[in-house]
């Protein structure tokens, strides 16, 4: 079965349109963008589209490509100091010769929607954060709409003395899945939010020597690499659940296998997107003005 | 072979005593113990006898097992914030009504020894972090004693032409490690180091079906678990390196199959130690007083 990624967005977009429209507030996200990246500016007219047709303000701040580490970062604390706005993207990757990490850091965490500043990783990492990055919740919501219970009960394993006292809390749970690439915006953060759930995570980079002998056994696949074609079809386990945030799948041939796949096109996309707009919608409904 | 985890802690310990003699500065480390658990006194014993023998002064908070949690973190607040305290250690697991996180966040960055507080662990997932987790540490440190090269060339992979670019970028550098335990001190972070250190992780936890599935075809095992002989023979590769920090392997028969494995006792236990005395006095170099 195909994934229909802009049915779970638009589920997504009606309910904080609505939590909106109750809370009669105005809310404005504020995007970066450095460069003349198109496709990067094809990502920020999706949000901005998405944005405003629940009612929010959208402002993209554009700067050129050969900006300094210390401009921009001036330029960001004085975004985030914008008391109207309420919400802070930069668009990555930014130009090799910028300190994304730092530059990152300058947003203050409740107007961190992407949950990517050193303070906000931190709250995630240590399960504390009350907002998930966009990737990760775009995933949560996938196996709400299609019922993936990473915590199903299966006998398998509970007889097994050695996780005895395990056993009896909580029924085994495991879901094998193989997450390939471990970037700044999927799978480091994937990977930590699936072993949380009861998954049995193996972590494939460049580095890994064989990738089909991990993937072939997954029951699912989370990809974040960015290289077309990396993931074929004899990599995958028949009926697995393929997620592409990478564009990594070689769709049209994986999809003949996959029990359940994102498509490169309304997959995870407008979900992520989603994510976004519902993170800005949580992280301002504790705040103030 | 038989990892000789005193001698590597030996030789931090006499680097970081010349260290602190060069400075002519007096260090102070505090360790808050809550409840009477023997086991976390003795560990307390050993970082006490360690941290005198090089000139380090060490003092011990003790607190009743009944304690608040807003009480302790009072008191956790007054210890931090005494000048001449340059490091805090608490012993965990606390008891069970305490909410760990919340307490260990109110160490302060430059305090944090055991790299624990939210945002230290934000520094150490960003890569940003000067100082490693004990645990992490430990394992470099083996890893440099013993040669264990994570980076090593190896042909195998380049050809693959959908690894191209990576390859082109570095040569080939996988291990397969199975990390057993996702907690707090030493499977998250051990995890992620590893990943970025180039080894390919797979993360067991208690939700695991079948653990030595993956376990037998890891060239590294690293468990911290804290359940004894859950890792057994029949779950490791001949020649595997095996670094237990939970007492979670049967020593006497799986050191007969792996190539090198940590004892359990002289093993990782007194490497953290040193590990932790080292992170003092790296963090306190950086400051004034």
């Amino acid at each position: 079965m195909i994934i229909d990624g802009r049915k779970i967005a638009r589920k997504i977009l009606e309910e904080i349109k609505e939590k909106l429209q109750k809370s009669g507030r105005s809310l404005r996200l504020a995007a970066v963008l450095v460069g003349e990246n198109q496709e990067l500016k094809k990502f920020i007219e999706l949000k901005k589209k998405a944005a405003e047709k629940i009612g929010i303000e959208f402002r993209t701040y554009e700067f050129p490509e050969d900006i300094t580490n210390n401009k921009l970062r001036r330029e960001l604390n004085k975004i985030s100091k914008v008391k109207t706005t309420h919400g802070v993207i930069i668009e990555l990757p930014l130009p090799e010769h910028l300190n994304t990490q730092s530059l990152l850091n300058t947003i203050p965490e409740e107007k961190d929607v992407d949950v990517l500043s050193e303070k906000s990783q931190g709250k995630f990492f240590t399960n504390r954060s009350k907002i998930l990055p966009p990737a990760v919740e775009a995933m949560k919501q996938i196996f709400e709409e299609y019922k993936i219970d990473l915590k199903g009960p299966d006998a398998k394993g509970i007889e097994d003395p050695r996780f005895a006292n395990y056993a009896l809390r909580r029924a085994n749970r495991d879901k094998t899945a193989a997450v390939f690439g471990y970037g700044l915006l999927v799978g480091k953060l994937v990977s930590h939010w699936l072993v949380n759930q009861g998954a049995t995570v193996s972590i494939i980079t460049e580095y890994t020597k064989e990738p089909e002998k991990i993937s072939r056994e997954a029951d699912m696949i989370i990809s974040g690499v960015g290289k077309s074609n990396l993931i074929t079809e004899n990599m995958v386990k028949e009926g697995a659940v393929v997620i592409d945030f990478g564009r990594d799948v070689d769709f049209k041939n994986v999809s003949k296998k996959a029990g359940l796949i994102t498509p490169p096109v309304g997959g995870v996309g407008p979900i992520v997107v989603a994510a976004v707009l519902k993170n800005l919608v949580e992280l301002s409904s504790s705040r103030k003005y």
